[in-house]
């Protein structure tokens, strides 16, 4: 039996530390997809097409994964992608209890499907996409955190 | 290929949080060993014998799990048994902590090797080992928080 | 002497958790006064009137329990009411540092308040308003974690 | 009805904020048993006779207050004396966690008994008795945080 | 060679704990620049105009304090200003993280800058601009967490 | 005037993540001396004699640092020493609350000397003295997180 995880998230934009976590999911289940909530009452920096055209930039040579979008409850998407798990990054205490409500709350809709998370590698431990987008917005230079396209995107959705 | 995983722990004595643990992380993996760390600084309340005989009367009927000792660095134990993961439950914020420091650590040592975490069931959310020791201690009813053979154990332990 | 408590809160609705919360108050206190703040720069789903319907026909049979509205600060609606106590409900970590900031600012302003806390029982625990109204938004299965009416409401509120 | 709360502790010694807690506690119940719990498992400064005798001098002058010592459950306990609740202080976020857990332990071997907690005044946040302990043991003044008495036997205790 | 540290924040308003870790800051720097970030995309009650102003009018009398506003990244500003620090105070667990994060953020963009941080007093560990702002709004006595001007235009803003 | 900062510790053994601390810590001090806590009531695995040469071996090279050794209350040390701060490094939530009711504590003991916090550089945020010799007490490789003779010395004491 092939063991598939949905990877959930926004990816507004991705980042390396997004892609350390799929690839090391890989190790874990035989296909992972990562798949973009779409949430129309959330403001977003990239349209919805631009972050899976972002996704698929990033991470298209990698074996096992693919890119989706979907709205509606996660665990009925999981259900419906017959996913046997949630594949979740945290990277620090307040991640943690959200994390932690989220997975109960998820577990209690559908009880078949896990919530299984791994610790964000210590590098990526500080890039989450919206600090990223709060340093590019004055002209960081975080062209270490994220793809080197999603840097050119950046840079040019805030004019640098 | 196979996926084995290492679910590490003193387990004394095994709780049924620990038991829903490996229970739900057979969703995930092939095969689960249960591997008591045997730590001769540590003071427990039952022997590592004992400990073994109540994981054995516990969970002996599940399928792909087997129960071990071992002493040394986990990512080493892990290595040898060919795991590409260890499992572990969390509860609370200070659990994370700790979780988050021992999973770089292993990572550091033991590259390949992932830690993947379930948050542990809501009902068990308070069942640890220590607070159910403290609690039998004092003739506390701990019989819907252990394997009925834990809690025969723990009443002659103390007693009652 | 009659012990009063104010049990404040947006009740945006009332859930499972808020009535267990409150019918444990009453073990403490001889009447609490569960008060809905009228906080206009908040947007809420409901409106106030039908939250304080919803109090009224989910806690309508305890004796002992009334229900009301009130704005500006909490600490001279409680003075008002006669109340010596402000009960709260608390969750998780987060919820803490919250709680304690605003007990403190509470007791700057009011010293004979207190400000009471419970712990949310297990069961309730993941089960906050804005976690069921984002799972009923899309359609998830709320009804064990609020009452009956309540239910029916967010199925008439979210078009299920 | 009589409303009796039970404020247990080790009171190793008893602090300025303890009496804090007790007398707040006093607005909220009928009679509180400050209840030291003898566990002679763990180490203490004080003989647990000491440790009465400093609770009597330091709150003798309080009515509805009495000073009792315990040993076994605490559920047990407080239903012997027919305490309705349990009081506790809280003052960081490491308390919050453990208190936590303890409550709901409590709560589920015996049903009726409520942990009701308090915010420690922000004047004896650090005041705890270990870390008074290890300001005392090296000379440190502490007489503003623990009662006359209490700071006379700690530096009888100590040398100074 | 002179020392100098940014103290930067949104001071709006301005509170008896920022002036405090100011003061505090310059037992350790020979020059504190208290800056203001202009964010044009976050809401404000007072103008940037009217928030250095209460700056000037609350700590005029100040050696070595000087003011001012700056947008663009913090770390570019602190390097033009030739800090060698950044001064921050900090309160609570949930600042920690977030501290935590733009720290390691700020050091990643500019590795000379380093930020230091001092434990808020206690008497003002409870005294947030945003909850200063929220009790003032309904009236509460704001007046020993601010200064006088401060708490004059407060009362002018929400008019009482 | 000449700023002279303490950085206390137990340094059993000194870990690069200490070095990073005390290194930065040049940048706002124009001293620093290294202080071990001698605590005869803790158990430490080198004497005070070997911390000492650890830290000298270590850091030698490295202009204002000196090292050394008290009892008693830090704060009575970092007068006698005529410091203006005590310096520390902070590394997750756990550290942070300690810490905080540690600088409290002095604070109140000795207004005049301000206790100071760097975070933890995040290549150092893992690497506690307690969990480097938990791994290095099963032959787990720590060369790269601490200085080469505190390695040696590690395997030494571990029988590697």
């Amino acid at each position: 039996m092939s063991r598939i995880a949905i990877y959930p998230g926004s990816f507004d934009p991705v980042t390396n530390g997004h892609i350390d976590i799929a690839k090391r999911g890989l190790k874990l289940f035989d296909h992972i997809i990562v798949a973009i909530l779409h949430n129309p009452g959330k403001k977003s920096l990239f349209t919805i097409e631009e972050r899976l055209e972002m996704l698929n930039e990033s991470m298209s040579g990698i074996d096992h994964i693919e890119f989706d979008t979907f709205d509606g409850l996660l665990v009925d998407y999981a259900h419906q992608r017959k996913a046997c798990a949630i594949l979740r990054g945290m990277r620090a205490v307040s991640d943690f209890e959200y994390e932690f409500q989220l997975a109960l709350m998820n577990r209690k809709l559908k009880r078949q499907v896990e919530t299984v998370f791994l610790m964000t590698g210590l590098r990526w431990i500080f890039t989450s996409s919206s600090i990223i987008k709060e340093a590019a917005r004055f002209g960081g230079d975080v062209s270490d955190m994220v793809p080197p396209k999603v840097n050119s995107r950046l840079k040019t959705k805030f004019g640098f």
